[in-house]
């Protein structure tokens, strides 16, 4: 018989999720705060609220913005804690902070039900073709059970120990990749006031061991100024960075390069890119070598 | 008839080359500053001076550690410049600014020479095996020319438009790895003060899109705090990071990440780890986060 | 006859307060979290809550630790707001951010009392002695309303045009007060490692056009490495640096210095400095150059 | 008698220095590498090498650009250093960095003459009137004979224990200076995005503890936009800030402040504000806050 999994949250990759996850044969219960993202059908029933979507599921799937949305979603008015069954498992997919990560995980054992931190890397394609890259934490045993939802969106599923280093490893990634766009944005520059064309600073670069695929992908986006459509925002992005400084806050651990990546998304916002793809950062860096925008 | 290379440097880098050259059947003429590096045998000279072992060579190749040897050796008292056949080639294998690249391309034009930017990338062993990248830039004939040399101390030459702009393209690629080992020290204290360890970081996302071979290989060394003995010294590490930095102030462009890296790598030399493997630079975020060393 | 004041929070800033207000004639009502703070006598009465003080009184002053404290003094379950008479004000002494300013304002003003963001410049021995600067702002007629209690506190009063703008500029002055630390620490380690000793260097800037009473007072502390007992204390200095950051990033501004300076209160703290006067910032660059702590 | 004062260097700063003592009743030996910069008159002489004008003169006073002219000027093929009588002095005025003032004073040594470092800080207006502050260093006994002269251009002479230590006090404090325009800029720029116009919040912060001369003067300047024509040019500011960098590189005293505001003040002049005052620094967070340009 088909497992039952509601899903709250229809944006983009909550939809490209969904669409593996019926594919996969699960039986979907789907909510969104906007009405109308989903259109019933089989394996697919639309509800009108996170607690109608999880009342009897045994896994609670959330795809959501940000933290205040997960605690809605799950604490709040309408919120899916209280509806759950025993043993029920909430899969967080959002990118969400450490420390939320860790109230989830003690409110969901006090109601003998489990948290799996479950954030993804990749993008709303990549989930489409089932091609993310999971980072699960929690329960050894919870996350075996979950297994078949990771094998539906995800190439590989990484496990760490538990759901806050889950989403934790998941900000670090993020960090990484916003710390590679300015790090493009200030050596390229630096080359094309050296009369190396960005596209062959990439290239010759590329070639060599400091390559990674991050590095290529937002090299060429980077080279030919490619910032829109947006494929991640640039206010997105600063979310994460902003996430990731909150937890060296918290956990005390100064991370001088997430400050300095911080203010030049917040200049590149102030300037008005903040639906660009966040490889816009990379003008910041560009500008302040006075260089112009093609 | 064997081409005749004079070579002059040989630190372990100049060294591990001039095996490879050897090999490949160059006759080799060398030098170094400090005698009886080398033993004089079958296809290989020992000279008493940068001039006499360039004299009659078509080409001279520079292994040397900074932009003052490099002047020393090819202008000085008993330098080369004077010394070197019409239409012979400097092979210049170093890492220097931008700048003194610029003025040996110029000084060679006038003297009917040519200079080829030459900087690799890799560590000594790499050049024993024949496996570094050769960076190299000049006029378009004369690096094909000296394609039988890269060939043998090299896995791939990746041509440059000029010599500068190889030599700049080598400091990027070094100040790229020197922002990773930042990078690397301060997600992985990030990670320890969450509970993640830091081997487990580094593999989760070494799985990922962010991890390059540099990502990794570093990522190793900090895991295990393996400074010593030293690949790559720190105090080298800075000699390029400042590199970058004396380019970005020539050409006006700003580098925060390079500063913030170059502050870093003082301080570690302040604490007395000049002599560790420039991966030590992660101690210092380590530190910050009030970790203990392993 | 006297004029009725609740005084809310009896720290030693707001006891210090609380005594200057009383000799200068005020019929105090107060209240602290923490019983016992006060003990009733001629003109002042001890509340069990934030709400039996201030019914009534045409003044409610509050003198707390945090946003958090403020808002549940205010608005929460013993909060005063429902309780105030119309007209009366809300004298908000203590530092909090730019967006509660906002809030307080509103709310307010819809409940038809004031607010006026009255936040002070000065440690409690300056409140003692009434020597403090107020940065008052909101409604001018308010604000002329509420001078006889900035007269009982401070040795001058700086009118700003809004309470939100009363607060964000207290906020930059602790800003200002926390690079000069982070400045002092920096130069006197680069003077210390020239051969010059701090105090030596401290007096000879302080003599010149660049020496403000803030750069003096801290040089001294510096100087002797006098950090305890702390007269304001790192954690709070980090609290007020982080409103600076939060405001730039509510108004997309972005502040490089505050967040370097953040960044090392954050190293600070990690290693076991937070009860520290925050001065002791000035440890952070001292330990980067390689210094002893003396 | 009058004593005879050798005066290399006769720009802006160093004709103000001129005719102060000339006025004091100094007899003037001047020289500059642009002619006619000087006319000949009563008390004062023009020469045609720096060699020239310090022959058989007590003292040898240098006002030059950097630390290349002073190299030139002393040690150069028509330098003064082996013109000098036995016992002389020579009084360095320009800002140099902390390397040259050691070599100096180790080559006066050696040809038993003496150097003093004298850099002064003020502008030359602040010169015309004899209102400049000297930070003098060296030999006490040649410091207290070369007292005339700074009496004659200073309203107070600072003593520095050496020659190496008055120059880097001097770079020093010129980092404060512009570490404290930074800061404004960063600040007025929030301060504008929450409400304050510049004027005001410049004029709120001045009236307490924060506010030194330095930020009041150039709080006004930033406030009002008023870069040109500049007291000061971004780029010889640039030069300052580098000197304390350098300093630092060689002491190992890693100066975080000073490289955020170099790499702003690199921006700067990438954008092409190199001969505005420094105080146009200002500019750059202005910019990054997404703030017109008044």
């Amino acid at each position: 018989m088909a497992t039952t999994l509601a899903f709250l949250g229809l944006g983009r990759m909550g939809q490209a999720m969904v669409h593996r996850l019926r594919q996969a044969g699960f039986q979907l219960r789907v909510w969104d705060r906007t009405p109308g993202r989903a259109t019933p059908g089989l394996g697919l029933e639309v509800c009108n609220t996170p607690r109608e979507a999880a009342t009897g599921a045994p896994f609670v799937m959330t795809s959501l913005a940000n933290d205040e949305a997960v605690e809605t979603v799950t604490f709040g008015p309408d919120g899916f804690l209280d509806a759950m069954s025993e043993d029920a498992v909430h899969v967080g997919a959002s990118t969400i902070s450490f420390s939320l990560a860790k109230v989830l995980t003690e409110r969901h054992a006090a109601k003998h039900t489990h948290y799996i931190g479950a954030p993804v890397l990749g993008r709303p394609e990549a989930a489409e073709r089932g091609e993310l890259f999971v980072l699960a934490g929690g329960e050894p045993e919870v996350v075996r059970r979950s297994q078949p939802i990771f094998d539906a969106i995800a190439r590989a599923t990484i496990v760490a120990d538990t759901a806050a280093q889950a989403h934790i490893t998941k900000v670090i990634a993020n960090l990484i990749m916003a710390n590679t766009i300015e790090l493009l944005g200030e050596t390229t520059a630096l080359g094309e006031k050296a009369g190396i064309a960005p596209e062959k600073l990439i290239d010759m670069l590329g070639r060599t061991i400091v390559g990674s695929p991050v590095f290529k992908g937002y090299g060429g986006r980077i080279a030919r100024s490619e910032y829109e459509p947006a494929a991640f925002r640039l206010e997105l992005g600063l979310k994460d960075v902003s996430l990731a400084l909150a937890a060296g806050d918290q956990l005390r651990a100064p991370l001088p390069l997430a400050s300095l990546v911080h203010d030049h998304m917040i200049e590149a916002i102030a300037k008005g890119h903040a639906q660009k793809d966040w490889a816009a950062l990379a003008m910041i860096p560009r500008e302040a070598a006075g260089l112009p925008h093609s």
